[in-house]
């Protein structure tokens, strides 16, 4: 039997696990420090945040547990959040004896000493530190991808970015029935849409903020714009960036913005800017529910991330820069979006 | 003063005149004798669709007034149903002193003896029976725009596909600081954008109708499978048919997908067929209450066009055939959706 490590216990790292587990693929699911408790309630009952029980052949290992649960697989499988990703990932590269094939579910932005950098390249660093010379094989898995809803074997589509050939063979472990699995290799591509999408979808949140509530339907016009100049920017964005167009054009970029913007955090998040909260309230108010709006961050980082490409680039994204002027500059929200109107009609 | 001269009293063509005005056009508004009781009821207040006066420097022309109407004008905006179109456009070549630079808001495909076709093939032949030798100048008018937004001023961004430079100088007519002009050279794909987001839109309103109404919140996964395959349908299909994806990638494609699938009529019409209405009671039933869902018309035209351009494209077009069996032969609106998924699956 194929044994895959799965690292991370929160929403997707236990989501993974039901196709995993249905194409018969043992898996070990270790916690980080901070997931301890989920384990807890998973052996005596449901997974907390999936409010259900976990497939019966996961194996539950304990932040302190992480060299048994990577010893014996195949591949590991990283699935934590991006602000844990750097610790994690070298703890389980001090744990480990030999090299692994490498998946990776974080989303976002990694930030390094101050630079803001992918998480590939990050890890590709820090994998090389420990194996020089060695092959880094790596997956950056996109798209659409509620982890409820795919643990409730909802039909879910996904995209995996692959660096490298050597990857193919181990994909026959992830697709089923209702996980549709399509595989491209621009990495840079998938891996920027995860993040970028999430500060779009903070623009369509704002619209709904601000027309929603029965007043929506007498905006359509201008929601499509808001969605299709999201498409435009991150295909230009992600362009400057290495990657390709094309990507954003399919299930990592169109397809999991429409899912992110359609409900969510994110969204949440902006619909709260629409209605003229302050950001670092609105960002406050959900963190005390118990939610991060990962977006927030996303586009401190980003804009971070497109100062590194180019000077000028920027200027080649107005939503991007409306957002940001919104969320990091505490500009009025209306005053913004004309502005940003303002500009497409000049163009 | 520019004069223009818009053929067809309906939505559209009454919305044009609002940016048309705004920018000091003076404005030959056309009503077909379909249209006649639209332009008394205008002459008296206002437009009985868009309900609010039309713009003061409109002048109307009844049915029988079409050479008058013509006239003096710089180019028509033609801007009748598709199934007027041939005898429409009749009318207006046979009233033409000289020829005219043509734009096209019409949607959708022209059936003509049998086979199906795009109108601005149509066009062009006739044009050419009537001037023969003289330059076909065409903009096929696309991306999402709902009509009545439009005449509210709301913010609204179109595309312009345009077969001439020689179109260019009266591009100035158009932009608003609401009505937001995109350019291309692509007719074929911003034409056949407009005919087929209609169909697509229809699979969205299957899956509001299966899965709306509380329930919606568990399946934004397959959704999203729903609407990123739409686009990946349109791409392959465009591309076939001599279009350029990059049209499908914005505002004629996704834009106006995604504004077509969140609203409007052939939303509705799925959402019935996803309440397992027969597709033919769904149609009459919209169309007693005054709605035509063009999209019901467009799969059975599109099926043949896409026969015309290759015998085996169909299989690419998983979406599209499943939309085909389930409003052209009636077939079970579940076992469909399960079948596609299966495709998906073993793609």
């Amino acid at each position: 039997m194929t044994r895959v490590c799965v690292l991370g216990a929160g929403y997707m790292g236990s989501a993974i696990t039901f196709p995993l587990s249905d194409n018969g693929v043992g898996i070990h699911l270790w916690g980080t420090w901070l997931d301890d408790w989920i384990l807890d309630a998973c052996r005596h009952g449901k997974h907390p945040k999936l409010r259900k029980s976990i497939p019966e052949n996961v194996s539950l290992f304990y932040s302190d547990k992480l060299e048994e649960a990577i010893e014996d697989a195949e591949c590991l499988i990283i699935a934590v959040a991006s602000e844990g990703f750097v610790s994690v990932f070298q703890r389980a590269l001090d744990a480990m004896k030999r090299s692994f094939p490498l998946f990776c579910l974080t989303k976002g932005f990694v930030p390094v000493s101050g630079e803001v950098n992918r998480i590939s390249e990050v890890a590709r660093r820090m994998f090389h530190e420990r194996f020089p010379g060695e092959d880094f094989r790596w997956v950056s898995v996109g798209g659409p991808v509620k982890a409820v809803e795919l643990s409730n074997r909802v039909p879910t589509s996904t995209m995996f970015g692959m660096n490298s050939s050597a990857m193919t063979p181990l994909m026959r472990l992830f697709p089923t029935d209702y996980y549709f699995v399509s595989c491209c290799d621009d990495v840079c591509g998938v891996e920027l849409c995860s993040a970028f999408k999430n500060v779009y979808a903070i623009g369509l949140g704002i619209y709904d903020g601000l027309y929603g509530g029965g007043r929506e339907k007498y905006f359509h016009n201008l929601k499509s714009i808001l969605f299709n100049q999201s498409v435009r920017e991150m295909a230009l964005l992600i362009e400057r960036a290495g990657g390709r167009r094309e990507t954003v054009f399919d299930l990592s970029g169109i397809g999991d913005l429409y899912v992110t913007s359609g409900s969510g955090r994110n969204r949440r998040f902006g619909e709260y800017l629409g209605k003229q909260y302050v950001p670092n309230d609105a960002y406050r108010l959900m963190y005390e529910d118990g939610e991060i709006a990962e977006g927030y961050h996303a586009v401190h980082h980003g804009m971070k991330f497109i100062n590194t490409l180019e000077n000028s680039l920027i200027e080649e994204l107005p939503l991007f820069e409306m957002l940001y002027r919104i969320i990091a500059q505490n500009r009025n929200v209306e005053d913004e979006l004309r502005r940003f109107l303002k500009g497409l009609g000049m163009q």
